[in-house]
């Protein structure tokens, strides 16, 4: 397998005393790193920290945008009028890149979180609100999303490169689609499993949906969680796999 | 007076459904405006829409950085760490250049508002920070305060571009410094009197104090208010008796 | 017509430094206040303000209960799960509780705001949690809303007393619903033609809904909007119109 | 020694998806519980897991009162105007009030947290706020806090009771008062010699100040840390070593 594949991760998803994973394990094995922006996660002094740290191991920043949810961690869909969420978008990017920038750094994609995340799937203002916000800023950004989204569908109508991501630990229905964290069985958790599904997908572009059948994807990022023990644990099985089958791990390109 | 000024207000300072002031009337009369970015007012969507008006009317854009305090309006001290509050800088600042830019437009200026601009006049390790923030983010970027306080003495050993500004309607003290507001006559309210006060302090650099004592001033900025129907009358006034002595209003170069 | 009937209106809309309509006049029009908790509007000491503004006129203070949605001012729909919900709107009604004590009075009803107010009206999880929030603090505490939707539903499940209210300035749907804010014609804006729409909802039962048709409302209570030079006139000719046709305006019984 | 003595816990200060100290062992081991209401920390979901958790192992509710600040974790004086600090505090004294109930319980006492904990030992204007908001929302609930503090002195010129409290964890000053945080040795961290402290503290009423002369202090309840598994340790060792001289463990009475 002579393939080239991203490992990306969620990181700096504390906020002010609070933390959520083991950032440093995650950013020794990651490639790039989605950065809070302060609106699911992530104060801005956690958000230098994060960066800092990233630069130290020679990780890639990207802009980790959600809805404005403290409290729910931007788990929560929120019908947000476009011209809203594209002002929300562009000001945690803007936020990001000066701190990316004092640390010496820069951001290099943009990745939505959680319930935006799942909702530019179908919703299409918010998906064109999201894409429009990435373009105002910087038309050459990449954005890291779900292939056959009604986001990249808005992204390459602006002329954005996207780039599609799988996900080391969901299930994914037979369309293609994630399962619903609200479902049982969304989340998997044993490593080995997680590794040879993830090796299924680089290597075939393929991998077993919740229902047994099997439903292509493209790949060109892996995304790991590093929320919990667990996770730091699946994210270094992955990796080790990977590189066992002669991948070579590397950030994609700009 | 063949003299040159630049006349700033604090725009954008709405949050959400909320409205401050009359921005369309000030940005027809300032040249710079100084917007809120998020903190103590300005959601993103209100701060595309200042950005929007500004580039409209050629006024120049700063960012108006704030302690975090919706709740205070930024107008409470707050003892934040000065790690701390160099990120929340940075993080402002950088909100507003993704939202200047997708308007057309930049940053050109930083200014420190309400509670964060009276300690950082004595306040030195908070001082530091907010001219490390700047410097951080870019070092052309130029600072807007008052002369003389321990922000300028920071900014002026980083190498940072000071401005200083008079305040048109605010009482003096003889040592220079600004009246507390929670003091009785700390804010003045004829217009005439005001752009009386303003053309002394641009034509001759110096005011009345409020124990009748003569006070130099620096003035490469005047700061008018414009959150009320008598403010934008007294922004008009001063703008109309500074126009009448022959002062050429521009914003100040970077 | 010798009818008893209540005029609520949203109060207490401010935050920090921020107004909302002009409370002191809609105070000496209505007979019930729904103070906004903190949720959507209403910082404590803004809520202080109303709750003792209230107690002076001997008007009723209601708990106006929002989603977390300060940015949005709880006008966009959040998928709350139940649980986080019910403990919101718990939350909320307490804070209140303390308040309106504090001012000498008591919460007397809770009234939904918003996105809440409309999602309620067919979203049966989030009703329940609502409903279950309101039946946690004190059963005998009466709910304000939309006769037939779901809340209602849910509230009479749990024992507790229903209000039905209708709106004054809002046009409705053939189906009793409110037309949605987002379309054209959502809200009415002639001071007498609302008037003689209300007449006709009290005395007869009954509204001329957007579409010419004609529907059954039942009220028990009208909603009177506060936020604007407008809305004062509106809530004016609305108890003018009443008196004169002989209603007796007066909160309704717990 | 035939001492009763209450042990006092800050409990609940997790927010939204992140979680602080293990909440169930230390429920385990204390007989008071001051639980976040959301200003510090504390999301009302999680109020109400931590007042059910409280109510099923019989430990007493009490509010952790603080400025509002979540960035800061409370930790950050801000200089609240007493008016708009006495709002916060009944707010949020009022909402854990709703939370407890619902959860079979009610409020028992009032703890200030954090940096306001610190500031009314000596600001006047501020300790008059809290003890003000608390003889509001009901003279009957005492106060736990620092003997000899402004705010004890407040407290008692409303006719609040005062219950004293010792810290320990925390080195003490020769005047009484706590080291702060900032400084080195703030900290206590050995169990064995903290349980020791406490001990002499409860039996003789004096403690070891940081330059080591002795401090009488006055113990009602002794305050134990629980952000971290040291924490735990040290809690059960105080309570261990208290137990084991004879001293009963009992929540102070109302």
């Amino acid at each position: 397998m002579s393939v080239r594949v991203d490992l990306n991760a969620d990181l700096g998803e504390g906020f002010g005393i609070w933390r959520l994973g083991d950032d440093d394990a995650m950013l020794d094995i990651v490639t790039s790193a989605n950065v809070a922006c302060g609106f699911h996660a992530g104060d801005p002094a956690g958000m230098v920290r994060t960066c800092r740290a990233a630069v130290e191991r020679g990780v890639r920043i990207g802009a980790q945008v959600s809805y404005l949810d403290l409290a729910g961690f931007g788990r929560r869909f929120i019908d947000a009028e476009p011209e809203d969420l594209r002002a929300d978008v562009i000001y945690q990017i803007g936020a990001l890149q000066a701190i990316a920038q004092s640390a010496g750094s820069s951001v290099s994609y943009v990745k939505p979180h959680g319930a935006l995340y799942n909702s530019i799937v179908t919703h299409r203002d918010q998906a064109m609100a999201v894409a429009a916000a990435v373009h105002a800023v910087d038309p050459a950004l990449p954005v890291l999303g779900l292939a056959g989204s009604a986001f990249f569908e808005a992204a390459t109508e602006l002329g954005l490169r996207t780039v599609a991501e799988a996900f080391a630990d969901r299930a994914y229905r037979a369309d293609g689609q994630l399962v619903s964290r609200r479902q049982p069985d969304a989340v998997l958790h044993d490593p080995e499993r997680i590794a040879e599904r993830v090796t299924s997908m680089v290597r075939h572009g393929q991998v077993t949906a919740i229902d047994g059948s099997t439903v292509a994807v493209t790949v060109e990022s892996v995304c790991v969680h590093g929320d919990s023990p667990d996770a730091v644990r699946i994210a270094h099985a992955v990796r080790s796999r990977l590189e066992a089958e002669g991948a070579t791990l590397a950030a994609f390109t700009g």
